[in-house]
């Protein structure tokens, strides 16, 4: 690619903005398996799902063949406010690497939620607010997605009841009170206030909670709760296709300027922000268009893609979702206390891990310390304290620039930017103190997550 | 104005960012009174003032005819990585207010440092650097330009010493994390380090230290390390040239969109951001070409402009500063622990003192509870969560707006929106819980503070 004439961060105009998500599915060749009831072990039907998830969203959950879904003018409104999301060429952290690859990322930190979850937060708000309903109910790690969703239900005036892990309640009061802020209610999980809360808590005295026993609260109020629903961060296909718009964005940037990338880099916890970021560049490879190399991230304290199995597993610590067919580490494997706290979830998207297993995407594992290390390294030249899941793609995005300086290659690397990192300084703080430590499971930490996968054969 | 053609968020071209700054003192009538020698009363000459500032720094600070002056291409390429930041149509809030007035915000948050204070502390970095310097010291309160000027320095490899006020040092670690991340070295003031902090500390037993006490820190530092110099966010013509990019931008967006101002707001602590958004509007203003109705806001618990007096005092507590004739409350003030640390200093840009003395400008005392509900109403529909500091605009800017509903006038009002409030959610979280309180001096409060006062006559 010529440089000369790429600006240093590409904005496209709003009418840039894609009117239409896309969807990946429609152009998989095997379609990724369906959620299925744990009970029957058929695929979950519409109406099955109507308790649990809102009308339309249910409808994108299953839908395997419409490549393009209009998005709606209150949510082309919305995205107006914060989007497009700048592409940047990230001249300075080229020039420290001495490297000849071009590298770029897309920042998706540029909003009050910090991070790229408000893209699908708003849409399924919005779904919710058209079916008529009183609110919605989520879970949230670190708070990203928790704060996006307040943000969105406060724009369009639903109530929100946001199940927070625990640690991270504790943790994080900053988060919290943001989420506040936005007039959501946050409650630290596993509570008193539900079945499955009591069970966990009574089951392990002072448990400081987990992502999976979270999902499980939160589901159970919602289907308990008049004209309420339930809503998730990631994970589902209907995550995957609002998140497109990042994809979509930054394809049109390239286009416009003539930028060809070679290497397509993303964290990866349930998968909403590779998912995104990859679908239209990913449409491409599976018709045969173009092709890429696509590489997700994962913590190696949390390796579902590289060390996980393929296999139907519950999506919850608790059982009351249904389950679904993606890498996973065993619904009951609790990862170390690592600070990404948003790609400690023991499963990972049913697309992307159909993907994965057709091998049209490859995965790699990093240990925290080294993340940090790049964090701090991009932040310096960057201007951009990275949130330590979206460090995760700067740690290989560096690496590859670093073996193209070795062999000369003058690659095009696009990396996700998820957020910022300014709730995360703990994890700095110890980064900075040098009392950040590494944890790689043993392969009996596996074994006993693996040991609670069900026996599923379809 | 036609509201038609104006997009959402107006983000100029990167070569629409300005190449020169603009000196609004080549403009005024009356200049502003100089820095002071306060021993012998005269005017700070250049080499007077060269163990403290950078030499090119003191030209501009001394500059008082040169109407533009260039911007360095290193400070231009800098600039890109974050601007231009966009003026934003609040299209959100004024359709909650219901009010016929039009308003826009200026967002100068989305960059790392969380303000506008990097408009400046990069560009005093440059200075130092291709002075060859080795490192420069500063003071922080609410740690914006703390952590400004870290960016800034790890940017261009400069050491970075900054002293931050004890009570923020304490309750905002995080802050102080970010500016260790950018390899800064923060110290609680007052310290033991320095003769001046030996005193404070001897003196005032457990005090948690001020703005003025930090100050006088980072200048002796300066003045007593090899290769050092002193530098200052706020209050000095200098910082209102460089922040000046604020004004031209927002004037270039308005030019391109047919939008004409009646209104322009900011919050004003020193003066750093107020002067920068006004200066090419006060520019046309005192040449004769146009007119605008221009708000100082400041808290009611550290009125300078409001209640205070126009005369010489110190800048700092330590007296170890030069004097400056502002309007002050007295280089001992105290203000109550309002959450705006920005907007606690006793003093105010010479510059805009002087314009408000000839009446020029106009201003306003806001209580904290106010403005937090103004903050959380704004966040609620605009999607930023807005700096304390910031919310003191934004309280006015409704007011004005509202001020508008009932006359039926379609004012356009722009408003300076300094920065994001991350780091504040523990104000955030004492106005949720309604335990926020209000304080406003008395007369007898205010009257201690001006006995402090030194008596020039000039």
């Amino acid at each position: 690619m010529s440089k000369a004439n790429v600006p240093y961060k590409i904005y496209l105009d709003e009418s840039e903005i894609p009117s239409s998500w896309y969807n990946v599915r429609a152009d998989m060749k095997t379609k990724p398996a369906p959620l299925i009831h744990p009970g029957t072990l058929k695929p979950l039907k519409f109406e099955e799902m109507r308790p649990i998830f809102c009308d339309e969203l249910i409808r994108q959950e299953l839908d395997d063949d419409t490549p393009y879904i209009r998005i709606p003018n209150e949510i082309q409104n919305f995205y107006k406010m914060y989007r497009p999301s700048p592409l940047v060429h990230a001249v300075y952290l080229e020039e420290l690497l001495g490297t000849p690859a071009h590298i770029f990322y897309k920042f998706e930190g540029n909003n009050t939620s910090g991070s790229h979850k408000l893209n699908s937060a708003i849409a399924q708000a919005y779904y919710a607010k058209t079916q008529g309903l009183k609110g919605v109910t989520t879970e949230t790690g670190a708070g990203q997605w928790g704060t996006a969703l307040a943000m969105a239900c406060s724009f369009f005036k639903l109530e929100c009841k946001v199940y927070m892990v625990k640690v991270s309640y504790e943790q994080k009061p900053f988060r919290r009170e943001v989420m506040r802020t936005y007039g959501a209610s946050v409650t630290p999980s596993p509570s008193m206030d539900t079945n499955i809360g009591r069970k966990i808590n009574a089951e392990h005295p002072g448990t400081t909670g987990s992502l999976g026993c979270a999902i499980s609260e939160a589901v159970e109020v919602a289907t308990s709760t008049e004209g309420y629903r339930y809503v998730l961060g990631s994970v589902l296909n209907q995550v995957l296709l609002h998140q497109s718009v990042i994809g979509l964005e930054t394809k049109a940037a390239c286009e416009k300027y003539g930028i060809k990338p070679d290497i397509i880099i993303g964290c990866a916890g349930g998968g909403s922000n590779l998912g995104g970021l990859i679908s239209p560049f990913m449409g491409e490879k599976l018709r045969g268009e173009a092709d890429y190399q696509i590489i997700a991230v994962e913590p190696a304290s949390c390796p579902s893609f590289t060390r996980g199995k393929f296999a139907y597993d519950f999506c919850d610590t608790g059982k009351v979702c249904p389950m679904a067919k993606m890498y996973t580490l065993g619904h009951d494997f609790i990862p170390s206390a690592n600070h990404a706290g948003g790609l400690r979830y023991h499963g990972m998207s049913s697309i992307l891990s159909q993907l994965y297993h057709d091998g049209l995407m490859e995965a790699r594992a990093v240990e925290q310390t080294s993340v940090f290390e790049a964090a701090e390294m991009f932040a310096r030249v960057e201007g951009i304290l990275p949130a330590p899941e979206s460090s995760h793609a700067i740690r290989v995005a560096i690496d590859e620039a670093l073996k193209c300086k070795e062999t000369g290659e003058e690659k095009t690397i696009i990396m996700g930017l998820t957020g910022t990192g300014y709730f995360d300084m703990v994890a700095y703080e110890q980064y900075n103190n040098g009392t950040m430590t590494d944890y790689i499971p043993t392969d009996e930490d596996l074994a006993k997550g693996f040991a609670t996968i069900p026996n599923v054969n379809l």
